[in-house]
This record gives structure tokens, C-alpha cells and sequence, in this order.
């Protein structure tokens, strides 16, 4: 073999320096999913990546651009989870995206905890942007999912407190552990019913939606 | 009048110094109440309560010390409307506690979000404490309400899950001023019969309570 194969072309460097990094994430996101983000330091990140401090150092200044960059990552793949397949029936796809939910809470306990509890670590400017576009792309997609493309002030509030208590459901049960997850999971479900049902009193629109979907 | 008269007993002065951080602090909530909590100085709660910057100073040594003493006097306040007389029927009594919630939301509409939406002033120590105190009373409150000593998993969860919507739909309630209140009210109202009505298909006490006040 011709030793030139052997060095980096540009275009490999650059492909390199992105897998590093999103080995590094991964790395990241196993700490922050199954401890407070205060206790993990950049070192533990290059331990856990099975790489030296100094490389780690190299592709991210500090512990708050890791974790910045990891909670955009679980952000990412949260709503990919909540993005079920466009071809079930509503209810289907809200009964799935509810399931995707409390299986991210589940996988990602830790960080889920600290993110909506509002740890200080996770209030910061980047990070509590983050948090407040998945609270607005969940909104989105229920009001989406509903076929609408836009929410009348009823349904935004309806729809905004029962995201709300969805959260409050999740770190509920998380930090107690005595519930089946099926009947967490019906609960929401159940209340997200009945919230529609309310607004569904004087919104025609929404009343066909669930007569449609009963 | 003997002159003696005039001269503060220690009595008197541990009143008047109490009497004037109450003053200070009735300023302060004036403050916090209308706009973000991180905009406000001392200088500015001093000239508010009529006094010397350097008196503000003397009582409180930081806007930080301020700050999570207004916040401790609101949530008094809070609970305290809460509160509705003993002798109401269980439904009478849930009602006026959303009323009092919402009248409170409405007279301290910049704290109450600053406080709610979690910004970095609200989360420091003593006043996230203070926080978490609150919602910690008012499910208390419910439970007592129901005549329950204690709640099982499935309505500790319930409980929860309303609380945290009643607080988003106050937010978004505040943030828009485009609902009646009292539909946003009635609204809370219907979410937690229905929340309770979830428990109550396995939990006998929950259905006669339900049943109690139907």
C-alpha cells in the first residue's frame, strides 16, 4: 500500500474532528443521563470517551460546551422519539408519542430530571433555550397533529398546561418509582382527552377532532 | 407630656426596626411585582419606600437579601389566600382557592412569572427553596382538602400533574391576556375533577369524595 493512503485528506480530517466530537457527546450524555450535571467534570467525559483530558480539552473549552452541545443532542433525538409515523390515526400517533416521551425520561432520568427541574446548571442561556424550543415544538406538534395550523387562545392554554403537567407527571414518577409507567402513560392520555373535551365546548373544530378520534 | 415619653424604649426600637424593613419590603414587592426581578436595584426600592439609600442599605445589605425576603412575605401572602374559610363545602372551597390563585397571579403578574418561568434571580437558593415550599403546601392542601391524611402514588401523581398546569396556564393566562379569566378558571376546575375522577376508577375513597361534592 502506498504510504500517502495513510494521511488524513481534508475531507477526512474534517470527518474525523466530527466523530470525535460526537464521541465525546455520546460520552457525555451517558454521564448527564445518570448524574446531576454539576458532578461531572470534563474528565470524566475524556474518561468515559476512553480518551485523554487534553484531547477532550482540545474539542470543548469547558464543561458548559459539552453540555450544551449534549442537551442539543437529546433535544434532537427527544423529538425525533415524539415524531411518530405520519400514517397512524391521530389518537395512535399521540398514544405513541406519549410512550416515546416516558421512554426518554426513562433512558435519560438524570438529565431529564435536572433539565425541567430547573437545576441552575441547566438554566443557563443555551441550555434553558433549548429547553423552552422542545416545550415549543411539542406544542407545535400537538396542534399539528390535530390538523390545525394554528391554536385559538383556548386550546394554547389547555394544551401549554397539560405539556406542563406532562413534565410534572414525568418527574413525578421518575423520582418515585411506584407507578407502572402504563397507567402514568393512561393518565396523560386521559387528561389530554378531557382537555380537548373542555375547549371542544365552545370550538367546533376541536370537538370534530374528537369525535373523530373517539 | 413628661419628655421621657418620647425617648424609644428597646421595645419600641425592635418595633420600629421591624416596622421599617416591613416597609422596605412593601416597596420592594411593589417593585417586583411589575417588573423583572434582575431590573430592579436598591436604589430603586429605597426611593420607592421614600427613604435613604444609605438606610436601604443599613437594613438590607444586598438586593439578593431583599429579594428572597419579598418573595418569603409573597408566598406567605399567597398561601394565605389560599386558604378559604373551613366551614365551604369541598367544591366551594376549591373554587375559591383558583380564584385566590389567580387574583394573586394577577396582582403580582411580574413576580409571579419571573418566579414560575424560572428566571436565574428565582433560582437561587433561598428563593428556589421558597419555591418549591409553596408548591409543596398547596398539594398538601389538597389532599387535606379531600379529607386524606395522605395521598397514595396514583394521586400524588394527579396532584401534581395539575398543580404544574395550573401554573403554565397561569403563565400563559398572563403572557397573552387574551381569555376570560373565569374560563381559564373553569377550566382548572374541570382539569382537576377529571385528574381525580382518573384516580378515583381505582380508588374507592377518591370516588366517594368525587361523588361527596358533585
Amino acid at each position: 500500500m502506498p504510504a500517502v493512503s495513510t494521511a488524513p485528506t481534508p475531507r477526512r480530517r474534517r470527518l474525523a474532528v466530527a466523530d470525535r466530537r460526537h464521541e465525546l457527546i455520546d460520552a457525555a450524555l451517558v454521564l448527564f443521563s445518570s448524574q446531576p450535571a454539576d458532578d461531572v467534570t470534563l474528565d470524566d467525559i475524556a474518561r468515559q470517551a476512553g480518551v485523554s483530558r487534553a484531547l477532550a480539552y482540545r474539542y470543548f473549552g469547558n464543561r458548559a460546551d459539552i453540555y450544551a452541545e449534549a442537551m442539543r443532542r437529546a433535544a434532537d433525538e427527544f423529538l425525533t422519539r415524539l415524531d411518530p409515523p405520519r400514517n397512524g390515526t391521530p389518537l395512535a400517533r399521540i398514544v405513541q408519542a406519549i410512550h416515546g416521551y416516558f421512554d426518554f425520561a426513562e433512558e435519560h432520568a438524570a438529565g431529564f430530571q435536572a433539565l425541567l427541574r430547573g437545576d441552575p446548571a441547566s438554566q443557563a442561556g443555551a441550555v434553558g433555550e433549548i429547553v423552552a424550543e422542545v416545550r415549543a415544538a411539542l406544542f407545535d406538534r400537538l396542534v399539528d397533529g390535530m390538523g390545525r395550523r394554528a391554536a385559538t387562545p383556548q386550546l394554547r392554554l389547555a394544551l401549554h398546561a397539560w405539556i406542563a403537567g406532562a413534565e410534572a407527571a414525568g418527574l413525578d414518577w421518575l423520582s418515585h418509582r411506584d407507578l407502572d409507567r402504563q397507567v402514568v402513560e393512561d393518565f396523560l392520555l386521559d387528561q389530554l382527552y378531557n382537555a380537548l373535551a373542555a375547549v371542544g365546548r365552545t370550538d367546533d373544530d376541536v370537538a370534530t377532532f374528537l369525535r373523530g378520534i373517539s
